[in-house]
C-alpha cells in the first residue's frame, strides 16, 4: 500500500494494520531455507525433516475482539479456536496442535475461566486439534492467544499468491452472517425483543459467536487445484485485495453472484443494514476465498456440496489488470473499494 | 497442591497460578499418542513423523511484566524472545520458529513498534530462532505474546519429572541479578544518582533487561545425564518445588552454595535489600535448575565453563522424601518455603 515500507497513519493517526504488517514483513524477513512461507499468508509454513508444518497466531482482546459482557465465556473460548484453524484451513492443512497464551484480569473468577478452556476443548475436539500447553498471566483486560501449529502435505499448501488470470473466485457457505449477528446483538434486547426470539435472529449471532473452520472444504479446494486461497476474516472485498496484491492481479466480482447470508433480509427490515454492505465489508464469515482454474469450479462445487454439504459459489473471475472492480446485474462496473473491518483501527465490537 | 484439582483461591481471593495450571491441565488433557508431553512442563513435545518438536507460549503484559515507561522497547522485545528460547533450553532442545501475536494500544508510534521487533529480531539471530510470522491487533495495554517451536532429539527432552534421590541439584549462573536490577530500576534516580553509574548496577538492570537463555548448557547438560530441568523464571524456591512436585522428590539446599549474583552486596549496602533472598525467590533469571547423578555434576560443571563460560554450581541434593529444606552453614536444616515470584498474584513490576 505504501511505497517506502514505512507505516502510513490514517488521518486520525493511527498505524494501518496492513501497512503496518507490511512494514514488519520487511524487519522480520527470514532467508532461512526451512521457511517455505514466513510472514504475511494466513500462516507460515516451514519444514521439518520430510514433514511441512503451517504455524499461525492470534490475539484476541477483550473489548476490541470481543464484549466479554455479552459472549459466553465458552463461545469466546470455541471462536478463539476456530479461528486459527481457520487460518490452517485457508492454507489447506491440518491442524494438530494447540497452544494458549492468557491473560485474565483479578476479577476473572474461576467458573468463567473453566467455561473459557471448555469451550476451547469443545472446538479442539471437532477439529482435531490437541491442545498441548499454554501459559497464564495477569492483565488489565482478557487476553487471549492461540497458536495453532498444523501439517500439510509437501508443496500442497495454498498460498494467497497463486491467482492467475482467468481463475475463477469461489467462496465457501454465505457471507455477512457474522457482522450482522454482532449487529443485533449491539442493540438493546428490549427494542428488538421480538427479533430475539426468531431463528434467523438466532442464526446470525451464532455465526458470530462460533464460526465454523472449513478444513476438509480447504483441503477438498486444494485437490480441485485451488491457486490461491484465504480465510474471510476481514470482509470479502478487503480480504480478497489482500489475495489479488499477493497474487499481482485483480478481481472482477459479480454482485449479483455474493451469497449474502439468510437472515440477513429480515435484519434489513428490523435494522435497515445493507445485506450487501455486510456480506462486501463485515468481516469475521470465516469462510475460505480461493481462486480455482475455470473448469474445476464447478466440479468442485458440486463435490463440497455432497462432501460436506457446503455451498461453494463462482462469484468472478481474475484479471490481469490490478484493481477491484464490481460487476452489476446490467453488466457495468464500478469501482470495489477493499474497505473492511480493519482491527487495529476498528472500535470495539 | 490442591487435592481436588479445583483453583483454590488466595486469601485475596485470586487464584494461585500454579493451582490454576493443574487446574486446567485436567480440562486440557490429551490422550494423543503424538502428545508425549502434555501442558504443565516448560514445553510441551510432540511427536511429527520422525521428528519431536517442543512448543511453548508465552505472553507478557504491560504493567504485569514489564512498565513501558521504563523499558526500551528493544530490549522489551529481545526479552521477549529470550524467555521462550529459556522455556526450549530447559527442555535440552534447539529453538527453531518463532511466531508473534501483538496487542498495542493506540498510542504506540511507529518507531516503538519497529524498535520493538528490532529487538526480537536481534534475539531471535542470537538463538537461531526463525521468526515467521504474527498478528497485529489493538489493546489497551502493549501485550505481546511469543510463540516458540523448537526440536529436541528424540527421547532427548529433559522433563521437570525425573529428578532421582541422590540426584545433585545444579544451577547455572548466578542467581538474583535480575529482580535486584528490577529493584534498583524502581528508585527515584535522584536517590540513587551515584549508583547508576557502577558498573554493578548497570550489570544488574541488564540481567533484567537482556536475559540470556542457556540453550547450549541446556543441551549439554542433557548430555550429561540430566534426569530434571526447569528454568528458573519465578525465583529458585518455586521453580525447585515445581521440579520436586513433577518427579514426587523432595530436596535439600545447602544455602552457603546458592550462586548468588555479584552486585547484589553493593545492592545490599545501598538498598537493605537481602541478597539471598532475591536469589532464591527473586524470579527472571532464566537460568537453568537441573538435577544430575552425583557422579555427572562435577564433570558438567568443568565442561560448561570450559566450552561456555557458564558457571554450574552444585547446590545441593534431592531427596525421597518430599518438602523441601534449607541447610544452614552448620547443617541444621529449616523449610524452605516455596515463594517466588508468581505471575497471576504479583504486582506489577
Amino acid at each position: 500500500m505504501t511505497g517506502d515500507g514505512a507505516p502510513r497513519k490514517e488521518r486520525n493517526g493511527r498505524i494501518r494494520e496492513d501497512d503496518f504488517v507490511l512494514a514488519l514483513r520487511r524487519i522480520i524477513g527470514d532467508g532461512t531455507p526451512e521457511v517455505l512461507v514466513g510472514a504475511g499468508d494466513d500462516c507460515a509454513v516451514v519444514r521439518v525433516g520430510e514433514r511441512v508444518l503451517i504455524l499461525t497466531v492470534d490475539m484476541l482482546v477483550e473489548g476490541v475482539h470481543f464484549d466479554a459482557s455479552r459472549v459466553a465465556p465458552r463461545d469466546l473460548g470455541y471462536k478463539a479456536i476456530a479461528v486459527n484453524v481457520s487460518d490452517v484451513a485457508a492454507m489447506a492443512g491440518s491442524p494438530r496442535f494447540g497452544l494458549i497464551a492468557l491473560g485474565l484480569p483479578p476479577t476473572v473468577d474461576a467458573p468463567w475461566a473453566v467455561e473459557l478452556y471448555g469451550g476451547m476443548r469443545e472446538a479442539a475436539g471437532e477439529y482435531a486439534l490437541s491442545l498441548v500447553g499454554g501459559d497464564t498471566s495477569r492483565a488489565d483486560r482478557v487476553a487471549i492467544s492461540v497458536s495453532v501449529v498444523g501439517e500439510v502435505a509437501p508443496a500442497g499448501a495454498v498460498l494467497r499468491s497463486g491467482a492467475q488470470p482467468g481463475d475463477r473466485i469461489v467462496v465457501t457457505g454465505a457471507l455477512g452472517a457474522s457482522a450482522g449477528g454482532l449487529r443485533l446483538a449491539a442493540e438493546e434486547p428490549q427494542t428488538i425483543g421480538h427479533a430475539l426470539g426468531a431463528a434467523w435472529a438466532h442464526d446470525l449471532i451464532e455465526a458470530h459467536d462460533r464460526p465454523v473452520a472449513r478444513v476438509g472444504e480447504g483441503q477438498a479446494l486444494a485437490r480441485y487445484g485451488a491457486t490461491a486461497m484465504i480465510d474471510v476474516s476481514d470482509g470479502l472485498a478487503l480480504d480478497l485485495s489482500r489475495l489479488c496484491r499477493e497474487s499481482d492481479v485483480g478481481a472482477a466480482v459479480d454482485l449479483e453472484r455474493v451469497p449474502v447470508a439468510p437472515g440477513l433480509g429480515e435484519l434489513h427490515r428490523l435494522l435497515g443494514t445493507e445485506p450487501l454492505g455486510l456480506a462486501l465489508g463485515g468481516g469475521e464469515d470465516y469462510e475460505l476465498l480461493a481462486t480455482i482454474p475455470a473448469e474445476q469450479a464447478a466440479p468442485a462445487a458440486e463435490f463440497l456440496a455432497e462432501r460436506f454439504g457446503t455451498p461453494l459459489t463462482d462469484i468472478g473471475h481474475i484479471r490481469a489488470e490490478r484493481g477491484m472492480v464490481a460487476v452489476e446485474a446490467d453488466g457495468s462496473e464500478r469501482p470495489l473499494e477493499p474497505l473492511g473491518w480493519d482491527h487495529l483501527a476498528a472500535d470495539a465490537g
